[in-house]
């Protein structure tokens, strides 16, 4: 069913992990967009349910599975006339197959959306490619799919160690669920400078917690850190475009 | 139909009007919430698809009418289990009662949330309540909802008059819109002083282009202002926060 006219895409957003990347999804999205007027942006439906189970615990034994709710969420979405489904929360892609099986319509991978970013900015051949910082939640890290999709290209992935998880990624991102962000900026911007000084040219900021705390204390990392979050609102735009382009 | 634990309320969202006063709600939504973690936000859906014709050219008799796509924007959010329809535009409110017939789910009307703030700032019986400026586009205050539902709890509304419409309001709104908003600010503190002088003790800024405005000149009327969307937001927070409460 597509209730918008010449079949233009809807995106549907699986959202709701946290509901601030959510709001940070749409947001960069809206900036990605060349518009001149309300009607050139991007169509969007939201699933911003933050009553899923906590992905992390989840993952480290502690909880409930989030796996229940987030069918549930694919199969709300696609009750609606939506073209694809992407998901703003890199943990969340842990459960991504089975999602992309329950779905009538393509799901967008974000890592997919942040090596089309890190292609799109490098220069020349495989050598020059530069050596990827990853910042993730230790189930992003273990579940591995960053890692495997840029060694793919022969991107080089580093990874924070188990003690820089502990003293500064997990409290910098439980600092920005409670919404302090410039105490989580600060933890994060360290855990950057750890990776850095391991010879990272770049760095994913792939927890969607990371951006918006490093922004609030104006990290000068930003300038060489790939957002997988604006990387997925490129992925909904650049579907947008074509559909706008091939009408004209 | 309810898929959310202990008939939980669902916010649907017909926004899109334009997609940044969407996502201003979403963020004013978050900021009111008290949380601790993300299972405590209010669980949304929103419907953000831009394509709606524009309603100040449909209003002014030189566009097409949006109605029918409002419509099927009510009818898509009720397939999916909301609980109460918001709508993060002033404008669109032209349309309210003809969307509250066809939703099968209550709309609240943003002068109501609005008028609920009020109430809620003032101390004392009606004749302590304040006089409010009204701060709106011209098809906004020529409906006249706001001074309708302002006057059933009598409490007064003061216009800005033409003349001052066409000297402040409407280069003020352009400005902003062009990005200059330094310059519409200061147009716009001067139409607030107007109303001021006339005896508006507060003011509501029932355009989304007025609060950043106001901002962007540190204006010290902000103190005194409510802005609608953030009304919005709250009467959504509260429903939220009287079924939590209900559970405990």
């Amino acid at each position: 069913m597509n209730i918008q006219p010449d079949n233009a895409p809807l995106i549907g957003v699986l959202g709701g992990m946290g509901p601030l990347a959510t709001v940070d999804l749409l947001q960069k999205i809206i900036e990605e967009t060349p518009a001149r007027r309300d009607q050139d942006h991007v169509p969007v439906v939201v699933w911003n349910v933050p009553q899923i189970p906590d992905r992390q615990q989840a993952l480290a034994g502690k909880g409930e599975s989030p796996l229940h709710l987030l069918l549930t969420a694919v199969r709300q979405l696609n009750r609606l006339p939506v073209s694809h489904i992407v998901i703003p929360c890199n943990t969340a892609h842990h459960w991504f197959d089975a999602l992309a099986t329950e779905s009538d319509v393509p799901l967008i991978h974000i890592a997919d959306a942040t090596l089309e970013s890190i292609v799109h900015l490098t220069r020349g051949p495989p050598p020059s490619w530069p050596k990827i910082g990853l910042i993730a939640t230790q189930g992003t890290l273990n579940a591995g799919w960053y890692q495997r999709r840029f060694a793919e290209k022969s991107v080089i992935t580093l990874e924070p160690s188990e003690q820089e998880m502990t003293t500064f990624f997990v409290p910098g991102c439980y600092a920005v669920k409670r919404g302090e962000l410039p105490q989580g900026g600060a933890l994060l911007e360290q855990l950057a400078q750890r990776l850095i000084d391991r010879g990272a040219d770049r760095l994913v900021l792939a927890c969607t917690e990371v951006p918006p705390a490093l922004s609030a204390v104006k990290s000068s990392w930003l300038d060489i850190s790939i957002d997988p979050t604006r990387a997925l609102a490129q992925a909904c735009v650049n579907i947008w475009l074509a559909h706008r382009e091939a009408r004209l």
